[in-house]
């Protein structure tokens, strides 16, 4: 297809297959592949050495997208335009911005984000090579994947290492994950599918303090003091039920968002948010 | 209809006309009342006097109801038992709680919750008679109602004294905005449809400094001390475009929540939850 300014190829009937395979998990997995929708979320895929495989790009809206386009073919990303009706076979929901992207599974290991000292720094992939640890935020059990979403954000937005989603959390690929962290998927280092216990433990040895929330917690965030200031590892609980008393007890400190009114509670995103901004805040004016 | 302990009437076709109405804006306006769905919502609901009008239950979820249907009694609100067909025709999504109520507008005007000081106070309502002010949201121009409800829940929970939405932000009644306020829409004094300018002034005129939030601004709020401690009034923007410099310069200063990592923004309820959490903690602490 020709415009004015730029010239794209129509994707192959096995390209625009493999694309829609992505939309079913089970797929996603056995490929190790996910979609990513959006100008933002696409613009800071690009971004990422070597994570983006196809860019599609609805005809209609390649002169909103020459930016992408070019930031796709400084890397050889191949760039293809597609019609409304197939940019809506790989898409769950309506894409008014006309671009998705096919990237690569982008989760790190444990060991990778907090490996113990005796490991050859060589070995560990460049984009994400192991400095001091000071902010990680565990999600245990969140199910909702706009939240887990608005987690990994607030975790970039505040500078937090890494974000691990243990074993039973929501999947970090489902399409309204990476929608709702409109790019932070992309920042920062994603661990998923490790067992609670085992990641706590792995931030104790890694010299995190870990503190669990809880709403019914004795101790108030707003009383934390020097504490907050000391690296850092926050596990967020459930949404609906928050962590279990045996999750609660794996960590050093129970903490509680301070309710001054009359809400039961604040949602899973603000309580992160809040705790994350006030380590953050804490580490930086104690440097 | 009779279960095994408790009795109730089916609604008349007039009655459920009337609820069915309700799901348009231009019949709320008209009529005056809203729709409120799910258990937690219409708890709060029914405990602020006068508010439900009709409360309808799903016949099969009776049982897991009668608290409310308890709660509903005491304050005389007829209670009815509808088919699970005829409760879809009065919501906007899947109710799977089976609950919804009619209720009452619950709306304060300005100077009901920032009257001046030469007001009668007898003349005041006593749900909300004025007390001192110290914490105040204003929504200028946020259009997407799981926001409002968000920030709205948010006030909430940090005891801010009411939630201010100005002209052109979303309608506080939507069913969305609503389910998202979980409640907290019945927990403080909203006020709807007011100038941003005359929002700003009465609480100026009400003692209140007024920081405007913006991701630009200069002063940051981790650097703000002592004037955290003071009544504020925080004007928050749109979620897509801000606040306008115009809207800005309306502010006593202009504070940006700082950003530490890579993400470009954070969402507008975080945004606002960071903000009010500082504000009450600070006056808290002052106390």
């Amino acid at each position: 297809m020709t415009t004015d300014r730029i010239e794209l190829d129509e994707p192959s009937q096995a390209v625009l297959r493999e694309a829609r395979r992505l939309l079913r998990r089970k797929e996603r997995k056995e490929i190790g592949e996910f979609l990513v929708e959006g100008r933002q979320a696409v613009r800071e895929a690009l971004k990422a050495p070597g994570v983006v495989k196809w860019l599609f790009i609805r005809w209609a809206s390649a002169h909103d997208n020459v930016d992408l386009v070019e930031l796709a073919r400084e890397s050889d990303v191949p760039v293809y335009a597609v019609s409304e009706q197939n940019l809506a076979t790989m898409s769950d929901t309506v894409t008014p911005q006309g671009v998705i992207a096919v990237a690569r599974n982008i989760d790190v290991s444990l060991s990778e984000v907090l490996g113990t000292k005796r490991k050859d720094p060589s070995k560990e992939k460049k984009k994400h090579r192991r400095k001091d640890v000071g902010l990680i935020v565990i999600c245990a059990q969140i199910r909702d994947p706009g939240n887990a979403g608005t987690v990994i954000r607030c975790a970039d937005a505040f500078g937090a290492d890494a974000v691990i989603l243990s074993t039973d959390s929501v999947e970090v690929y489902n399409p309204k994950t990476v929608r709702a962290s409109v790019g932070s998927i992309f920042h920062l280092p994603i661990v998923t599918g490790v067992d609670l216990e085992q990641a706590i433990d792995a931030c104790r040895a890694a010299g995190l303090q870990v503190f669990a929330t809880d709403g019914e917690a004795g101790v108030d965030l707003s009383d934390l003091d020097a504490e907050l200031s000391r690296p850092t590892a926050w596990v967020m609980g459930n949404e609906a039920w928050g962590l279990p008393s045996e999750h609660l007890a794996l960590a050093d400190n129970t903490v509680a968002v301070p309710i001054y009114g009359h809400a039961e509670s604040l949602n899973l995103a603000t309580a992160a948010a809040i705790c994350l901004y006030a380590s953050a805040s804490a580490q930086r004016a104690s440097n």
